[in-house]
């Protein structure tokens, strides 16, 4: 896991407030954040994980831990992570049992109150703009229509399927590259947002529109499933 | 070299024109070309160089060959590559005693008739365009500013060093990707295009203008260089 729970702006904050705040060794080299940088933050670093969850009330992971791995945490201590809880029922309860109580973060809903603390749309936001910077790094030609005197290269043709938080986002940083984007969704109402962003929506004539509740879209039928599959396949011929 | 000196769609141009062409086997693959598009294309795949070679008239290629490669060319072949002349004496004096006549593409003139000829400013385009996306792709960040309910990430600060086709081209695909670009260069002229692209441009007071002659920048005197020096090095200290 290369991503940090913490970085030194965050653990600045919390000391601010008057926390003590301690971080296993290295946690953050994966992200380029060293050590010192959360020393010159006001955090303690621990030779290990062991040793930095010692007598913690609050323990700030991206993924989450071993109920092992934290045992030495203060009793009824908070873990905060990307919990992953469903098919990992054995792993949540012996979490509880060692006396934690874990908040799955991804599983904040997405309502204004609770927006603030909403780990999804900014890793599917940054999801959707590394996945197109990835695609031209592999890409053998420019996105950008390219011109000079000795001729015209034109723009590349990228096609974004589904467009939640990290498909607008990737329609948006391709769009922006100067590609010819395109994208599909199953939710009629995504392609007022496709279009917004200058990319052309696609949907199968077939398919009304498979919204579901809360934005969700609702599991399409076999016959849905194949007229959108036929569309796409079609489409997909034409990109680059 | 991963670059060729012609792609399935130029060579079937010059068959269109009724030349006959022959390409070196596996010539394309590090561009992703297959032989079979360049037979598709109508040219003739050679098992090596010196057999694609054998009695051609005009010979592509993007680095210049050497003399012993091109034996079996007819007389007075004509060889069309980047040259790199200068310093390579030697090399260039067995070319022409092997009775051909080389022309250094990179040395086309800039004017409007040798335009459609001019191998720089494509190449240097593209140069400009992968720069910024491989620096997006080390780069730990992203380089448009992100905005969630979860918190703002402000854009990077990308700075350009030199504002010639590649420079503009760089300072452009950065801009795209929404990155706080700004860019120097030694011709005061440079700094409207700089502008004009929405960047910002930054040149010290000591030196007013290097533009020599042609749009080329002239050599900087030893004053003009430190205080050059001083200023990028005071603001790359503020980049990302």
């Amino acid at each position: 896991e290369p991503r940090v729970a913490a970085t030194p702006e965050t653990v600045s904050k919390l000391v601010g407030f008057g926390a003590t705040v301690s971080v296993e060794k290295g946690a953050g080299e994966a992200s380029r954040i060293l050590d010192r940088f959360y020393t010159d933050a006001g955090a303690k670093v621990e030779a290990s994980a062991s040793a930095a969850v010692k007598g913690a009330d609050v323990i700030l992971a991206v993924r989450r831990p071993e109920a092992s791995a934290l045992a030495g945490a203060a009793k009824g201590a908070l873990v905060l992570a990307t919990a992953d809880p469903f098919g990992n029922e054995a792993a949540l309860a012996a979490l509880a049992k060692a006396g934690l109580s874990v908040f799955a973060m991804e599983l904040m809903p997405r309502i204004t109150r609770a927006q603030v603390m909403d780990i999804l749309s900014s890793q599917a936001n940054l999801a959707g703009y590394q996945a197109v910077i990835e695609a031209s790094m592999v890409y053998d030609r420019a996105l950008p229509m390219m011109m000079t005197a000795a001729g015209t290269v034109r723009a590349a043709k990228v096609f974004v399927m589904g467009a939640g938080v990290a498909g607008l986002q990737a329609i948006a940083t391709a769009k922006r590259l100067g590609g010819a984007v395109s994208a599909t969704d199953v939710r009629a109402a995504a392609g007022e947002q496709v279009e917004s962003l200058g990319a052309k929506f696609i949907m199968t004539e077939a398919l009304k529109d498979a919204s579901g509740t809360g934005g969700y879209a609702r599991e399409l039928t076999k016959d849905e499933q194949a007229a959108q599959a036929e569309l796409v396949s079609g489409h997909i011929a034409k990109q680059d």
